[in-house]
């Protein structure tokens, strides 16, 4: 008898959830899922089954699942928790095999739906995507529930999937009149509340039907907190698909509003930072974006371009404002480089470090991290780039080694550095100890608020350079040798 | 004996402000600083001039204080009871003499400083603003506080005024060494709470040196709640400046984002509204703004274009951003008409009634109103424009009369209503109501958010042809005849 047999022969008493794609948020959903309780019989929910690609990607995923890991390294000590619970428990098996879907109740698509960015504009690649759902399509029972949590442009789960499941399924020649199809967006976020981003949030949900809608509501109610953080049922999926873009858009939108400010307060000479307080003593205003380095992750640097997108190819329209603000996010670390230009004229042999190389303080994750392009381009300056993060081992985006420990950057030379990322690590560095780790150093470069003004100053009296972003110290000290 | 000398000598236990210009802020300080109370005396704190210009605007405002009447007309009843206990007081004397500023311990700068938009930009008129202080400088008692309340560009308090009052003094031949010059803006705000928009609200200021920055702050203590709403004091007036302009382009821009997503979510029948209420569950998007017609008023309308015209002739850099914010905004009610237009092909003799001419509900204010440019449009399209508004009795930008009854629209004919503004007599009006005033209309564009989808469906059930603007209610009802 196969592992799959016996698993399933196992889990006989329960339903069973496959969650195609095991991913940032698949992964998250498997945990979730498997750690669901019956509250009646006070015994797991569901049998959980993960699916993913046999690429050497997707098979150590599977491998550790199967072996009682997460598939996603996290700060999070919650999920090896879950994923030990659930081997335990026998309630979670991972494979490659897609047939497993015709075994499932409920499917969840977690697969990612993927823009790339070029030299003018992005090409969204809709064919990758539309051909893992028709392949689920192949495989799923007919009266299952699919509920797709990928983020998508508007319109997507009614005006493409639906019509690929029920082709599909007439050339199958079943009864599809049973079939649910929704769309759930999560808001999943990396860190140290990684799983209970999941359980613990609110949630928007809308059915292509009512039927479809009101099994999403049970499915989500399963294993969300939802007495304390209700769900929003919709009105159609493309309702709940904008709802997810738009809401991402917002925020990378005031992100790059307040980048634009920044620039304008560093050249007067005003401390961004003060101004932004006092602003958000109105409760209108409490959540004004701060400056910081650049923008990174998943997200906020895509979703705009799924929605212009969609509003292109189906009314003829575009979100040229949400998409601006993409564009000048993806050029933000450059206004850092801009200001050491600034400050040396020419970088060449420079020894700049980089303290930060993922794209948010206290994960590891370096998907879209803004560290790239401010790489790539302070290489083509002639400076010489060293990277530390405390998280981040490998980067495949570059292929400098990065040290893991501030001991390892002792032997090196540095005459900048540049504080990116507000890992609690460098935000706890005291003044004896930056001089001890770079006691070379000529100029730092603080470019997201990682040094009180009393550090600052501090280092400034021990004759540094101490510059930060946003603090309005461009012009108010004399240049560094 | 003069008035004047009359008012002085009655008031010589109080220290004496000056108010340099009666409009719409510096009538609410007129309210706040004749009230303000001695609180260990429990009497009046302040003798108060008002000083405006010889203009018949300026006149009248003059008349109004010494008749113990506000300046400005509201919907506030605090504020004619303001006016008439200072009356009754006798600490409020208001004139056009410019040297009464000499008798000032503290002259509140209240004067407009004004942008035109032109057909590509815009024209900053620094002249005016600069004279008008000029001649506070030639008169003032060198060792006042002045406390410049006046939206400007960032920089202009230390940048510009500073250098005039010290040009003056200079001139003058006076010992300036006492002289205070502050920046600090209010948040006031038309409508019922005008008058506690000033006094019991968050300030921020900012002297041009620390004993300038005192004495603003022991002023701004004494008629400010600043138990409830403490104040922020910044590091410098250029910091008070740009909180200002910030916070409000800030607004304008995200009003203008949410627009490109009302076309969006209107061409694909979704109702915005429901989807900003699932993201508002976010407590870091609570305050992300709605539809709307339009954007008018004396800061949203402008306040990024001062900052952009000092970030460009300081330091030639500009603020695109916030700029393409109000270029949105200002063209937003032309949605409304590209609606009507594609709804009637042809506007010719169609009789277009405008609910709301006002920028804001419930109040009369029509400073830079959405509703001129789309009565200007409108009629370029030969449309028969018609008005109303319950608060506004004429409105210099047009020639029609305003009705100011609904009963005065019923011997009219209407082919389209136009619901612009939330006034609450619009969003209080039941079906029957509006089809005994309006027994002709054949299609209502609810413009913002005033029907509720009951009183919708209802009257589309009666053959009425019903569009609410980010209902998504474009495609999904058939044409109107």
């Amino acid at each position: 008898m196969s592992q799959l047999s016996e698993f399933i022969a196992y889990n006989e008493d329960k339903k069973i959830v496959a969650v195609q794609g095991l991913g940032f948020v698949g992964g998250a959903m498997l945990a979730a899922l498997s750690n669901a309780q019956d509250r009646v019989k006070n015994k797991p929910l569901y049998a959980v089954l993960g699916v993913d690609l046999s690429t050497p990607d997707g098979l150590s995923k599977i491998e550790a699942v199967n072996e009682g890991r997460p598939p996603i390294i996290s700060s999070d000590p919650a999920m090896p928790l879950a994923f030990l619970k659930a081997k335990q428990q026998g309630n979670i098996f991972a494979t490659t095999d897609m047939s497993v879907f015709g075994l499932a109740d409920i499917v969840v698509v977690d697969i990612p739906f993927d823009v790339k960015k070029t030299a003018d504009g992005y090409d969204v690649k809709l064919d990758l995507f539309l051909e893992s759902v028709s392949e689920l399509a192949q495989h799923i029972n007919p009266s299952a529930l699919v509920v797709v949590e990928t983020t998508v442009p508007p319109g997507m789960t009614e005006n493409y999937l639906y019509d690929i499941f029920k082709k599909v399924f007439k050339e199958r020649d079943v009864d599809d009149k049973e079939f649910a199809l929704a769309h759930s967006y999560e808001r999943v976020m990396p860190g140290a509340n990684y799983l209970s981003s999941i359980t613990e949030y609110f949630r928007v949900y809308a059915g292509v039907n009512d039927a479809s809608s009101e099994r999403a509501r049970i499915f989500l109610e399963s294993f969300i907190n939802t007495t304390d953080f209700p769900l929003t049922r919709l009105h159609k999926p493309a309702a709940s698909e904008m709802a997810k873009v738009l809401e991402n858009s917002y925020r990378a939108l005031n992100i790059a509003f307040i980048q634009e400010w920044t620039e304008f307060a560093q050249a007067s000479e005003v401390n961004l930072f003060s101004v932004l307080e006092a602003i958000r003593m109105r409760p209108t205003h409490h959540n004004i974006m701060s400056p910081g380095f650049g923008v990174g992750g998943y997200c906020l640097t895509k979703d705009a371009l799924l929605a212009d997108w969609a509003s292109k190819e189906v009314h003829g329209i575009g979100l040229p404002l949400s998409c601006e603000g993409i564009r000048i996010n993806d050029v933000m670390p450059l206004y850092t480089l801009q200001i050491l230009k600034k400050l040396y004229g020419d970088l060449t042999q420079k020894h700049v470090t980089l303290l930060g190389v993922s794209y948010l303080n206290d994960v590891a994750d370096t998907r879209y991290t803004p560290s790239e392009i401010f790489c790539n381009e302070l290489e083509k300056e002639g400076a010489i780039v060293q990277l530390h993060d405390p998280y981040v081992a490998d980067w495949h985006a570059r292929s400098e080694k990065i040290s893991n420990t501030l001991d390892d950057l002792k032997r090196l030379q540095h005459d900048v550095l540049i504080l990116a990322v507000r890992h609690k690590l460098y935000c706890d560095l005291n003044v004896d100890q930056i001089v001890s780790f770079f006691p070379s150093v000529n100029c730092i470069v603080d470019a997201n608020n990682i040094l009180s003004e009393e550090k600052a100053t501090t280092l400034r009296n021990m004759g540094i350079k101490v510059l930060g972003i946003g603090k309005g110290h461009w012009l108010c000290q004399s240049n560094p040798k």
